[in-house]
């Protein structure tokens, strides 16, 4: 699997590609990659790629990351929520720029500024990947996700506009190259933490086997299986700091034999399509899930009362608020759901609505396209 | 998969079957089990059988556990070394008792009572699941493995006898039965874990999910892919309660989450039967090796020069002294073990022995038999 490089860490990110041509660094030179080092990206390619498209229209989907005893390295990508990018190619932006011409959707609370906007760093981290210096484009994001869910909106809003730059640019870089350049975006707007962006990118399950460097393992779930998700989103803003500061720095020798041999068990489910032990081992975190679940009302009868009506298992999706259950068919997920928003209501007093996904097994993607 | 059944915590085990037949708790009936709990284990066939045959050979593995970060949760089986058991029904032998005649091999300083023997405390469990009361057998055990190797050795007694019994009754019972009965017998010599016993009888991998109930799954490497082990076996004896003591009780939160990622790496490697992939995640533990290596004098020296030789990890095997190395290739190994010899001679002053050795996926089985 490929590893991607990261260099020169004091330097900041900049959508000013420099004037002088750097030189690439050679492919073949193994790279290396320093946590959380707010590195640039490097270029990738050696010649400067031209369009191949005049714009795109592209999709990235909505990611549950920790998935109980997965906290902090298992993310996997849901199917039918997500954002949209768009991306054109504009001879009124400065070359080697982006421009974000309009945020629609779910909010519009989002900074224009590409470099505030996690859609545009990612966007820019790719065009540097790239090495664009001789194109400008105009970017337009639809929010289909809404901010602080626990359902990876960030990272959706950045995997949809690096496949965007990637895919106008004739797919000069591999998945892996895309996740970097999404992690620049989520290092800045929620945490250098690739468990949403990989997912979102790569589809499927991806389990994060290291930072240092940077080292991702998709885990398929059977192609002639499925695996459906009821999201239950309350009305309620999840402390983000609280969440954070609920989590233990240190953890019983027991909890961690526990929740590892969990996370084991989640892994094989999920290469044996086993929804129902997937559930299982989703639903049991000890050390994660009970600092931060009494942090959202009515979180632990959601779980109780999911599991009540025959889910296999229910966590938090990523920090929360939403909550998550797993089954093996679409048909049993709108009774778990109501079920679900119910008990947010009479355990929380929290409104909350409910949706049947599937595992979205693609990852970002094309859409539509418009050739020169 | 089958859950079986432990009730009278108080009772203690016994070999001596209850002159008044008890009535059987019917297979259906929800099992409850409590860790720990020495309790006796329950006659799960409703009419006792009659022997099949006068005399039974069975072989059981050796086996490796912990392998890193599964520390606790994790083993699997390593054929070519382990325990043979000899059973035959004796009409000297009280009716519903087993007694021990010959006990050979690399130690003879075992107790030949069978209450007091690893393979006497599983045979008779064995017995009283099946409901043995009308014959009496007795037992030879040869010993291939040493005691206090961390290779399992009491395990591959118990195993081999347990499943002799079972052999010998016709086959009645299921292997999730038989790891029953050959934890009675690890629970009174090494401690109630599963992670010997459970890949001795069962082969390959085997992941102790819980343990209330007693939960297991076996991980299937491919059919079509070998994996082989370097195991280093130094003359030296694992100080047993330093090296527990050793352990932490509380960990890291950073520590756990890189040793859950490692292990769900591990568990995808065992599935798609990647040794390379493998090898580093069980060469990962950031949580029980290092507080043990410093413990086993050269420890640390073996490891560095196994990889240095080529094998994809090293690891502690179980809580030592063995160092177990993983490779792909019997060949490989010849020179990767000499290595690691030379390493604990140079670290550590001791004299090893080096064996190459591949992954059992059979476990515990009949070598041959004598039909009445």
């Amino acid at each position: 699997m490929a590893t991607l490089c990261f260099h020169s860490p004091s330097k900041p990110i900049s959508y000013f590609p420099p004037k002088s041509k750097p030189s690439p660094p050679p492919l073949s030179t193994k790279p290396s990659f320093f946590f959380r080092c707010r590195a640039s990206v490097q270029t990738l390619v050696a010649v400067e790629p031209e369009p191949v498209f005049t714009s795109v229209k592209t999709f990235a989907p909505a990611t549950v990351a920790n998935l109980g005893p997965g906290f902090d390295f298992l993310g996997c990508a849901v199917d039918g929520l997500g954002d949209h990018v768009t991306l054109r190619v504009d001879p009124s932006v400065r070359a080697g720029e982006v421009s974000i011409s309009e945020i629609t959707g779910t909010t519009t609370k989002l900074s224009s500024n590409p470099l505030r906007n996690c859609a545009g760093i990612a966007a820019i981290a790719t065009m540097k990947m790239l090495g664009i210096r001789s194109v400008g484009l105009s970017l337009d994001l639809h929010k289909g996700l809404p901010l602080g869910s626990g359902l990876g909106s960030s990272a959706a809003s950045a995997a949809a506009a690096a496949v965007a730059v990637n895919e106008i640019f004739g797919r000069k870089l591999g998945k892996e190259a895309l996740v970097l350049a999404g992690l620049e975006s989520e290092a800045k707007v929620s945490g250098y933490h690739a468990d949403n962006i990989a997912p979102a990118i790569m589809g499927g399950f991806v389990l994060i086997r290291s930072y240092e460097p940077l080292d991702l393992k998709q885990l398929r779930f059977p192609e002639d299986k499925e695996l459906f998700f009821v999201l239950v989103s309350p009305e309620f803003e999840a402390p983000t700091k609280k969440m954070r500061a609920a989590l233990p720095t240190e953890i019983p020798m027991v909890h961690h034999v526990w929740n590892s041999s969990q996370a084991a068990a989640l892994v094989a489910a999920v290469l044996e399509g086993d929804a129902a032990m997937l559930g299982k081992a989703l639903s049991s975190d000890k050390v994660v899930e009970p600092t931060r679940a009494p942090l959202i009302p009515g979180m632990e009868a959601v779980k109780k009362a999911a599991l009540e009506a025959g889910a296999f298992g229910c966590t938090i999706s990523g920090a929360g608020p939403t909550a998550v259950a797993v089954i093996d068919a679409a048909e049993k997920g709108e009774e778990i759901g109501e079920r679900m928003v119910e008990a947010f209501m009479r355990g929380g007093n929290l409104k909350s609505v409910a949706s049947v996904k599937k595992l979205d097994k693609v990852g970002a993607r094309l859409v539509s396209s418009i050739s020169r």
